[in-house]
């Protein structure tokens, strides 16, 4: 169960309108990595969870806390679209910073949504749910959350590159501090769920019926052999058991072969030259 | 530049058709975290890749390698539904048996694909470029690679528990195998990276611009301090530079407020009992 | 902001297993009217809100509320699917209701969510953000929110009589009873407006600039006149403003014409017997 | 069965192109709340419709009405789209009016659809059905009527204010008029069907199986009491029956508990510090 | 304009009900290549058309025409859902052929529909415009649509053999006798415009600035030369211009080479052993 | 199995950036038409192709040689993107010019992809995996594969002339070509496989059981009779067998007729005027 408060958990206020930037804006909202995402991402995952309590607790702090974000981020695009320069201009006299902006802004801020936020990314696409994920298996999810962040706070720095405004850049950098610290924090909880399950998700399947040959080998499948230099193909495997080991001419399988269709699927007739119904 | 082999990569042949298993394969072919994800998402990480060469080509080896695992899956869906009992049965005299497979199986995989592979997951649900990132920072994609190997063997594991088929089972293995790999391939590659540039995602943005306050802070956003106990709030954070700290009772910022819309919104008029228009 | 408590609103523990209607329970889950629906909608219509205070404070507070409903849902759904029969039978030795079972579950239940709930409807469709509105415009808003409601509620009393199972049966009819209230809350706030705004949306358009003559009239666009005896072709209309009529015979306006396009779009070219390039 | 006649249902007729007008007039011919929602709807509700016959042939009077809008908007777009400007300038003699329109125009509009309509939004986000509902409960879908033809109007008097060409407003004049009566006319007929049914949507669930003691209170979920003071916390409900009451601190239900997943879904194992594999 | 009559175009009415076979037939109403895809795709063209008037008005008669086969498939699926048995049995008698049935259902059928039809295909997914196109090119677009007339009259000849209801088969010998003209209509409009245009779209594209080296050959990317044996490698071109030739060894082009992106993106840093920020 | 070369199928290297014209570009990339549709679509029909061995390698041939025209256009984007002008400029100082670029750019290129191609079309629209066919028959597939290619070359065409870019302009000179050679690619497989199994897909659908009245009609179902005077209703049909006739005014089935349903669904009671429950 949840109750809100009135403030905002830190300040959304822009120095200026900005219609343009609004649109952009709205990929850290409603967009694959927006906050939306982690929101919806670390509350299925904490009322999924059947793992420890702790691991429950801490999932949904942060998922609580990432309503207020989106939260935040709507309010500033709000605030951002004022006195968008909506109504059009008498033909012959338009001004090109008046048209630019309408060029670069997203219509629907003025007619869906009377100039408010919505729940779209910087190309007006909707957010949807496949952009999330609670595997039930916390290791696997937890890379899925370091991901999210990482993600995230990429595009939350690039947009602070996009602007200049000093209240934008505010809220901007107390979001850049809490992304660090939400790595920070799924690296940590990656590094305690290792250390008990090993590094290889999911642990609790039996080596034996894995194909052993071919699970320590990177295959090369193109010219040249640049990709033999890296970490990923010299010395001890990063789960600790297996050694990595380099193939330069990976051999191959089964050549496939499919049995003719029934004739009621009515694909295509063998083709002897004869009609098959005429 | 593609070329391509009859070979497949491994073998594919089930020991006797399934089209109700066939239904559920199809996630790992086109789902959120199937081959088809992987494959597209290295295949454009390694096309708008601006890194060194050994990444470039390491990502196109195993890019390249995924569309043989879609091959792989494509081919083994195709034989599981040789045989699918398409056919009504008379009123009267209905088989639960057939029934039983007729209600689990994917009605299009008839009707659509004519007992063939189609590029969805298990629910019908088309493949979608959503899935995929390339961020053109490799550290962040490292990690969405790492969590996509994740989820992907996870979900393996998972169809391997589902079937008792030698021929399925003896496929799995080989695809289990590889996402070990795989998870092992991008560990290494995170490893390198974060010892280059640090283990947060941008590692080029200045901290000073960042809210240096909340950087490292655990927010309790719950009743209940089950989430004071774990690794991601005691200690050194694992960018080895802040240090964890736990906030009871997190703080809060502005009151938002938000203008009165312009009247070219027709938003929502001032309710002082008069009716503007009538 | 918000904050989370770890009780649930109302109760949500079933009797006994049962994976099959976890599927359906999905759809108001993650459906078209299901709770993310209305959670996402009723907070971004309050983070938008520019009218007077006590609505702002009002949509935050059934927002909030919807929040917990899908808590409930999502935790329910988890506990049906405890024990589902995911594990294959022998070949020749399959239970017909275990069949049954496996056929009606929706498989990514266990591949995909290992037994915990998604954001997906009955479909497994995922649920998205064009659901929502958030239009600026209250009256407008109020309305898709009644209609929400409606078809909310519609949707929990079909599920209701799809059950029997008392436990899930007690958090239905508090659903049930909840969307009752809403419906109620809805049309209060709708008829609140109303008396200020006049029942059509918007109402702050100038009537002069809209076509008069076509205002009040029911247009009959097929054979046969049954829709000449309801009460929207009878007396004043509900806007208390003019009066229905019944247009028989609807006249018409202009013909189309479209220009040839540009030769840069290759468009059909005149079709006078002349192969315009070779 | 249908057909056709030659004449558009009004005029559509532009006084001049205008390409970036275009893309914004999209919205109401292919977006969430346009035209080709409405014409959809209407015609799946009156084709499952199983009520009275004067129901069903007026859902099918306004849903035939409906295509005719569809086709007036699609042909005003053609026409909106006469001339654009797609070729390319030369470098350094770039015109930035020319560019403020390139820059406003969906570039779709000329490249897949040469200078012609799409079935698509503002944004060009494709039509989809999930914006439709046939839910075989009359009252309700009216109620989705309602607000489809509130949010239609609204947008379409936006997009008024948006142009100054005489041709473009003589046709939204036209749509906002039939948006008016549209209102009307499901306010009306959701008039006479609360009269038979009461007010509530589904009438026919006994109430004797809902959780009463909720059914008619406003639950405060936030810090203020703001939302104390409308008409859904004071006297009777608008179903006629209950009494309005406001809970300051709603109670709470259960703890949440899951059992820990069976082996074969492979979620997190316990975590006692013993790696369960290697 | 359009205007409806009641009768259908021909008979929809099943000789008894199978929700089962109700989901199936979904496909051919709302599925990528059912009746609301001809339907939309065929009034679009129609409504852009900017060629000769004869084509104009053939596209919109079709156009029309398919808005009646949805109605007609509409109906059956409302038909074929009466007495569904949606209400859940007793624990410990539940009846196989019933729960074959369930599990065989689209439950939404229930949930969402009331026993009604909707816009979607058999796996529930919803129709969306992007299925159709109108390109403003007719010979383009007729050959989209003799493509789904082809896709569809399959899917629909399938879903006969999976009936034996004779009122089922019925309307679908009616369907699949329309399919069946409606290809030989597009092939006959095809074969019209080649004669004036010849056979490749555009054909207003001067073939100067066409790689002509590369215009006829067939590629060969694979081992195995099994390719080089059909029609399309041998004899003259189909346009009647060039001579088809095949390439065993095709050659290649440039080596991509990228620039290091600028800072403001925080790409990957030079990864030279120096962490760029701490 | 497939494995990669360094070099390009041809030359992808534009003169100069130019970020505008990438957002267009990538409708031929991720688009509806674009080359990820085709290759996907060749890759699943040659996967599951049971015909003669010489269609499957023609098949793989050509959806391999797709890859590497996806990997082209990437490349080009990629390099078009170089030096975008992201930074925001200071208020009061802004240059139209570089507003007009930001105005038409997607932005999603910088906070999304850090300057590279993406997997969307022009719209920012995901590619999806319904823009494909592969149905098992390939009468029907090779028409779904001359459409892809005829929209795609006349959408590669309207782009060559939206730049005069001399290297983009060369890409574009060779996909039209090779465009141009793959649909008489598939007119020729369509040529051989119509000879051997008649024009009407399926072929082999018996045609006793279709409804043979209908068979070859065209219905005019508008005003007007300009329909009349095309190849489509005169002389033989295409498929060599019927004879095309006119009906111009088509005769109608039946008169639908639903019945009420059942209680558990809760549609709308009979509106007798009494309140079923209260």
């Amino acid at each position: 169960m949840f109750s809100h408060v009135k403030e905002l958990q830190y300040n959304a206020k822009p120095e200026r309108p900005d219609p343009v930037y609004a649109k952009k804006l709205q990929e850290i909202l409603g967009g694959q990595y927006g906050e939306m995402t982690v929101m919806m991402q670390y509350l299925f995952q904490g009322w999924n969870c059947k793992a420890e309590g702790k691991y429950k607790d801490m999932i949904l702090d942060i998922g609580t806390e990432e309503i207020a974000h989106v939260e935040m981020i709507a309010t500033m695009i709000a605030q951002l679209l004022d006195g968008a320069p909506a109504h059009d201009q008498e033909q012959g006299a338009k001004d090109p910073a008046v048209e630019a902006v309408l060029g670069g802004m997203n219509p629907q801020h003025v007619i869906v949504n009377g100039l408010g936020a919505q729940p779209n990314d910087a190309s007006g696409y909707p957010w949807n749910a496949r952009y999330t994920i609670a595997s039930g298996n916390l290791l696997a999810d937890f890379r899925a959350n370091l991901n999210a962040e990482s993600q995230g706070r990429l595009q939350v720095v690039r947009l602070y590159e996009m602007t200049t405004d000093p209240g934008v850049r505010d809220m901007l950098s107390f979001l850049i501090a809490r992304d660090k610290m939400h790595q920070n924090q799924w690296m940590a909880a990656i590094e305690e769920l290792v250390k008990s399950q090993g590094a290889v998700v999911p642990s609790t399947f039996n080596p034996e019926f894995e194909k052993q040959e071919v699970a320590y080998s990177f295959m090369n499948f193109s010219e040249g052999e640049e990709s033999s230099t890296g970490r990923w193909v010299n010395g001890k495997a990063l789960d600790g058991v297996g050694t990595f080991n380099y193939v330069q001419n990976p051999g191959a399988g089964q050549v496939p072969f499919l049995k003719v269709p029934p004739n009621y699927t009515h694909g295509t007739p063998p083709t002897n030259g004869v009609n098959p119904m005429q």
